[in-house]
């Protein structure tokens, strides 16, 4: 990781990610160099614009040859954090939250749900229905758990009117980086950063798209306007 | 709705599911009226930028009143087509299309699942976890059960290396917008507008900012480079 990672672009770090799925699968297909041109080809990119990104963290690659699949799998992991196992937390086992606790994709990516908390006093001490081995606790636990557990992301998925209350508890009791799941803007104090999914929006955006590809619906809608 | 949709910018179709989302919770605590600046103070947007974004659809707003919250809320819903309901379907009953299917956020939204397909003979036929009324189908169903429930939008969550052909058969079959959750690049030959969510990678972009905020880690590193 070079010093300046301060002054790395943000489409660049996204971009990592793309290239980082790329290449497990190449290696997947046992695959063990590929060049940039057909990383670019693969994921409709320049290949001036892979060597550009990957620039920013040294040299790679060797001319003719092109990226040592393995060896960039590694490096890009490294670069995002997940050559470790990070233990995480989730807020909220609604819904949304039991359904979260149930998804294995993160676990294979390194991050470990380790704890639960709910504020619904009927179902603290009650078991996790995805993860039987833990059990739901009361946001009073969360200052002690964090810190036992060296707990540095957590899960935000309480409703809209909690989540701003949760965040400020989160990151009272040392939680690093907040992956939001709540439908509102956090405002925190600290310089915590926040990555925020909020899938009825998503479906909004792509509904209204929908209905610009339907010109028949819209004339009708125009007719009687 | 205008005949310019096509030439509406795309921040300000994300930027309306944030004013609808804003016009809700005032609607939730009885606010009849709220102001371009006070929509922009919570939302931290400027008011102009506000007028500018609701003005590509028609007039509203009263000058000293500001905008009545219901009427706003009633015209972005039908802006965006959630005012109706959209029957869905999902494909993957894997262990994110389970998560998926239990999720009641879509429903909210007025988007209905009414069908779900895996490709594995062991779980045809054999019931929805989450909604018991629904019965996981074979993909051969494809076509006749999006023409039968009138099915616009698809939720396509399978597998990275099965979600490429699945988005083919989809847009074959007539549906006209996927929500995709399969970690890769969809190139689809049709004009189906495609939202894509990967959790993990932004849970990797997260894992990336949290490193970067802890200056000691990193110089750690620094040292054995």
């Amino acid at each position: 990781m070079t010093k300046n990672d301060q002054h790395i672009p943000a489409p660049t770090i996204r971009r990592l990610s793309l290239y980082l799925r790329q290449l497990e699968m190449l290696w997947m297909e046992e695959k063990k160099t590929v060049s940039s041109k057909d990383l670019g080809k693969a994921l409709r990119l320049t290949d001036s614009q892979i060597r550009k990104d990957l620039a920013y963290f040294g040299q790679f690659g060797q001319p003719g040859i092109g990226y040592d699949v393995g060896e960039l799998i590694s490096t890009i992991r490294h670069i995002l954090g997940t050559d470790q196992t990070w233990n995480i937390l989730l807020v909220g086992a609604g819904n949304l939250g039991a359904a979260l606790s149930a998804y294995r994709g993160f676990a294979k990516k390194g991050f470990q749900l380790v704890a639960v908390f709910d504020s619904d006093p009927k179902k603290i001490g009650t078991p996790v229905p995805a993860n039987r081995e833990l059990k739901i606790q009361p946001l009073t636990d969360l200052n002690q758990t964090v810190r036992e557990r060296d707990i540095r992301l957590a899960i935000n998925a309480v409703p809209a009117d909690a989540a701003q209350d949760v965040a400020d508890r989160l990151v009272a009791a040392g939680i690093r980086g907040i992956f939001n799941f709540a439908p509102v803007n956090l405002d925190l104090a600290a310089e915590v950063p926040v990555s925020s999914v909020d899938l009825a929006v998503q479906l909004e955006q792509l509904s209204f798209q929908v209905r610009l590809s339907a010109p028949v619906d819209d004339r009708d809608q125009a007719d009687h306007a």
